[in-house]
């Protein structure tokens, strides 16, 4: 039997390499992460055995979970692609929830995501300024279920902070158990 | 770095051990697998390096996709649990959909999954008779979306042909592009 990889794997780095340098390291809930000097993102292989690295967190682009179809074309209409030339700064931030979250059905939890908290409505204000790309872990075993990177221009900096405080104050943000906040600038 | 191992998955290895016997594998749609005299069942760690295995499924135990809490309350009130004594048969259903399929939003799966196929309203009329349990492996780069798990008595292998039948008419069914259909029965 061959090793059979999974080659749909993201992994965030947090080590003494990579193009993002670590500008602050907050835990807004739960156990903290070690603060690295520097963040390298790689994708495909498995890249755990990195050396300098003090963690690295995995996880995969998936199918969308709550979105309907209207709020689909909304949001592709407004959204930005990643990798903006003039987008120096970025946000890596790892989040957990509940085991109650979890077993909660679908009909609950998107009622919980958008009915309650406007999770979709909210973020889409900050779409032409902030992009976003979200990544799921849950499934892989991971200590986070999701792993959202934003990269913004540090003149955004401050919008940035209004859309995550405007988040956490939601229902939903009820069920997370664990969430670090870590920003970044792009350095060459 | 320490190799973190993902302690949620399941190993469902096609070779000469394990208590299900095969007796039979049917390559439904698409690509085929080799067909092992045994199947073993292996929860935890990582097992596809096993001796004499032809080939070893991963999945994992995930949240629910699409049924709302109504729906829940009345499968669950239906079900029995896998490992019933006289469940002497069993099946292996791994599933692949198609791109199309999961470049759909929630709202469009759930149509098709539910109102137009009736995934749910047909599966619940043979749940007194089959237990069943849902895999994922999408995300974590396997070759299969999903591997569903049936134990049945021999005596009722005709109703789970008769659910099989009704699911592969259906709709959503039209976006399955490969499935395999592995049948076993218990030994010790």
């Amino acid at each position: 039997m061959q090793n059979q990889k999974n080659t749909k794997l993201i992994s965030f780095i947090g080590g003494d390499t990579g193009c993002w340098e670590t500008l602050s390291l907050t835990a807004v809930a739960g156990e903290t992460l070690a603060k690295s000097a520097r963040l390298n993102i790689v994708k495909g292989e498995d890249h755990e055995s990195s050396i300098g690295s003090l963690w690295t967190l995995k996880a995969v682009v998936s199918n969308l979970r709550y979105t309907n179809r209207s709020e689909k074309n909304a949001l592709d209409q407004n959204s930005r692609a990643l990798g903006q030339p003039e987008y120096d700064y970025a946000a890596l931030i790892p989040i957990k929830k509940s085991d109650e979250w979890w077993a909660l059905t679908q009909d609950e939890r998107r009622k919980i995501f958008e009915e309650d908290s406007q999770h979709i409505r909210i973020s889409s204000k900050y779409l032409s300024m902030i992009s976003r790309q979200l990544h799921h872990c849950r499934d892989l075993g991971e200590p986070f279920d999701f792993l959202t990177w934003f990269e913004f221009s540090s003149g955004h900096a401050h919008a940035f902070d209004e859309l995550l405080n405007a988040l956490r104050k939601t229902e939903e943000w009820k069920f997370v158990t664990r969430e670090i906040d870590i920003r970044f600038k792009k350095v060459m």
